[in-house]
């Protein structure tokens, strides 16, 4: 780990912060990650994070998708829990379009999970991620479960970030320290990003106090994994999960939650699949703020305004056209450039600012894009899923 | 042209229909087109048709896009127009993001193709189609519409086709007559092509007897342009146009001007940019069908099915994916292969029929699009526009 993890020109930690070591867990966690055969090249594939304190507090936030997977469906009876005590995360088969036994299967892992931490199994959660429509392979994951729970280390957190990878190319993850507080946090991308929220899985671990994760969990993903896309689309398995140990008995820093949930989102579009820079688009003068969050999703998820994202081809016209279609219907007129910053398209940085001034009201928003690459097409077209 | 216009497995002509040469226009309709200078490699760029009866009747469809184009606010001058005798075209220059001086522009190409041929400016459209931003080259324009003016002819539809072609790999063009009545059309792509209408231009010529060429436009184009995606990016410059001169004196057979469009529709997203193959994803079982077709369009732009179309990978949870995702909020349980027919996505085939059937009520829609290519990123990212 190196000490730059806040590396965005777009992210700014609290000053004071420090880093850890990635492996460092937030005090009361302990974590770790296995090999238990799902994926056949022997990287390991399930992770297991757990919180020794009967004090926990906790937060999770599911995918919207309607097709939603099963560990998604078993995961909804932790929505109205605060103590999520811990989560099993396989990375080798989403347990997705897999009926009714998909739902077994997911409710096994979490039973065995339960069962070898000796807690209830509605205080487990379970993130699956990986192929879609194949059954689970039981035996692996049941017994892989049973070794993992007893080999679960404080120092855990690249062993689990590790196993939670799929198509990733590098781990997303970091351990921070601000006044005396600690976050832990790990995540995954790389396909179907897309802000409607999550869309990819994030495990935040904290030893804070905190008085209500649900709302703090939601502002913060609402300013960072619900501000980016890769390719527009709606995974069937996301999560991010927060949890609090409260060990350290102070409140969280301002801003230090937040910054950690932005840098990890914007390392999911940075690693998106095939994507080499990354863009932010901010729209003012919209009606609203929710006009602006659907006028700049609309810019963001253009081909034509992520191929010039590629081809550094600075084109306000693109965009200009992408927010004309999503404001079809009304009138704009016919947007140019003294409203349209579109310059650092053709830049050498791999990140791009772009701006866009309506002239409608005081709507504000922005999100972060990754371009439009030869290797995503590679990636999805020319490997059989 | 070869005989076999009508060669998608989606398109039924009526039986009877005969093709006529693409260069011979409908009774009452002459055309042509020149090389003005606005493209600089000589190739033809400034088209013109119009109606020599006094009986035209006509109907105009323009694009929604909020940042329309200075020929789009032109030609709202035609919208409660009955009789549009003409239009002229341009494809070198979309005059979009033009500014006043854009309008200034469309206005005196409408003025100087009105007074060429004795018409009132209002009875003429603009149509134009090219690089935006940039100010229009008006001499060459408007010396280009004087020489082109004298010299229409009634089989100057190949001449026309020519004429409004950019970055089209062909022409897309047909004369086709039943009972007595012709239709000659002329249509242009290629990227920017979305559903929520037009996205393309398209002339369409009959000397049928016509009521409600309103009605009747809207109609076919409903089940036409308005069902089909190339890139889900809606042009700012779309139009289609109808004009009939009666002079045949007989009604419209049923089904042919319908077939037309689709058939030309079709052809659009054949020449997408980049595109190597037709998808047609049919939605049954959605909750009416506005659902039905908002799912299908969410399917025909996910870059996943369209790489999947590809690389002839039959995915059928990526089809899940973008329909939980088109869903997202409700919950209809996770899709699986009894639900979703994808094997034609593997097929040799150029033409792929999917379908995926909800249980949510009676409503039903389908969208046709093309699959996404490196050629689409070439063009796109490699070409500064």
């Amino acid at each position: 780990m190196s000490s730059d993890f806040f590396r965005s020109i777009w992210v700014d930690a609290p000053a004071g912060t420090e880093q850890l070591a990635p492996k460092d867990l937030a005090p009361g966690f302990r974590a770790g990650g296995v090999a238990c055969g799902l994926k056949d090249d022997g990287r390991t594939d399930l992770g297991l994070v757990a919180c020794d304190s009967d004090d926990v507090v906790s937060a999770i936030l599911l995918t919207k998708n309607a097709a939603a997977a099963a560990p998604i469906r078993v995961c909804r009876d932790q929505l109205e829990q605060d103590s999520i005590r811990a989560v099993i995360v396989n990375s080798g088969n989403a347990n997705a379009a897999t009926g009714e036994q998909g739902i077994k299967d997911a409710l096994a892992m979490r039973e065995s999970a339960a069962s070898a931490l000796g807690f209830e199994p509605t205080q487990v959660a379970v993130a699956e991620t990986g192929v879609i429509g194949v059954p689970m392979d039981m035996d692996s994951v049941l017994s892989g479960i049973d070794g993992l729970a007893g080999s679960l280390a404080a120092d855990g957190g690249v062993s689990f970030s590790d196993a939670i990878m799929t198509t990733d190319q590098w781990p997303k993850q970091c351990s921070v320290t601000l006044d005396g507080v600690t976050i832990s946090a790990q995540a995954k991308g790389a396909g179907m990003i897309e802000p409607g929220f999550a869309t990819m899985l994030c495990f935040v671990q904290t030893d804070a106090l905190i008085e209500d994760p649900d709302a703090l969990l939601r502002a913060g993903v609402g300013e960072s994994f619900e501000r980016i896309t890769v390719d527009g689309q709606m995974s069937t398995n996301d999560t991010v999960l927060l949890q609090s140990s409260g060990l350290s008995g102070k409140p969280l820093p301002a801003g230090l939650l937040e910054a950690v949930l932005l840098q990890l989102a914007i390392e999911v579009v940075r690693d998106g699949e095939g994507a080499t820079r990354v863009g932010r688009i901010e729209v003012s003068g919209a009606a609203d703020d929710d006009e602006a969050a659907m006028v700049a999703r609309r810019i963001a998820n253009s081909p034509l305004v992520k191929t010039a994202l590629l081809g550094r081809d600075p084109n306000w016209g693109r965009i200009a056209q992408a927010a004309g279609a999503a404001l079809a219907g009304s009138d704009i007129g016919d947007l140019g450039p003294d409203v349209i910053e579109a310059s650092d398209l053709a830049g050498a940085a791999p990140e791009a600012e772009l701006s866009l001034k309506l002239d409608r009201g005081d709507g504000r928003a922005h999100v972060y894009f990754s371009d439009l690459t030869h290797e995503y097409i590679v990636i999805n077209a020319e490997y059989t899923t």
